[in-house]
């Protein structure tokens, strides 16, 4: 069993959970972070984000211009079966390539035991 | 050394948490996400939520209308020895159950190195 | 290749990226979390931090109240190749060891696939 971790564009994270859902992968669950990758990140595009309607005033915007180069992103964490890997990590790409930088990166981890809680059911039959 | 990730309810914290000291097991971090398991949510059930007085105008209130069928949830960690991993498995698992769908999941992934910044001490002992 | 987790204090986040930075590692994402260790946390300590001016207020007072012995802590997330790990544990506990409790933990955990969205070059290309 893996734990894929995706990190994405925050807009994108509704169409990736539809590419999800209707390609059987219902199960997941996400966060927010702040993030970068290896490239500079273009100062006006900070600068657009924070000008942006949405993010006025937000706690958002407030830890934006904290982290100057760290910019918001979103974190999905889907654990699925092995066979399942490929499937899941190209539909997370097909949803989130748009050919620019900051598109993303995906993290696969090995996972040992899986538990439902509610059954107490273990590993494949917790999926 | 074992990283046992768990996903419970948001009013479960404090009950684990308790549940976690008592056993021998302090150390932990945990976050809110948004999460989602294989069934349906129940639209109800969110309308319930979104009418708690505790949510009215918070941040998580705006997200959850946003999500429709993402929950909140709250994401425990907790880094133990393997021979620790039973009973903390069982710990979590006997403060959550309520019987009900949602109440929750645990996974358990490696953990290779640990490391405490404080004095540099390394695994078993940093732990 | 591995995921290195970091949970450090609040106001380390600015020195820790810089240093990372500084030895080659720009690219990670951090989030905050509400944690402790072994250690019974000493109430003036709390006591202290909500007394902070930029705490007054935030919805992060608010958690410390409601948890009490649990801190917030930023947790820092840098995937690498197996060689890197030593150089970037490294340079985590110089930036973060103050000698006091507190300092935080490292975790290093296997990553066994990495993928960059834009491009679908996977593993070492993708780092």
């Amino acid at each position: 069993m893996k734990e894929i971790i995706a990190i994405i564009r925050m807009n994108m994270i509704n169409k990736t959970k539809q590419a999800l859902l209707e390609n059987g992968f219902p199960a997941f669950h996400c966060r927010k972070v702040m993030g970068r990758g290896k490239r500079k990140v273009d100062f006006t595009l900070i600068e657009e984000i924070l000008n942006l309607e949405e993010l006025q005033g937000t706690k958002l915007e407030t830890e934006l211009a904290e982290y100057h180069r760290l910019l918001p992103k979103r974190l999905l964490s889907i654990v699925v079966q092995d066979q399942d890997v490929p499937k899941v990590v190209e539909t997370v790409i097909e949803a989130n390539r748009t050919g620019s930088p900051g598109d993303g990166k995906i993290f696969v981890l090995p996972v040992q035991e899986i538990y439902r809680v509610r059954t107490g059911e273990k590993n494949e039959s917790a999926l």
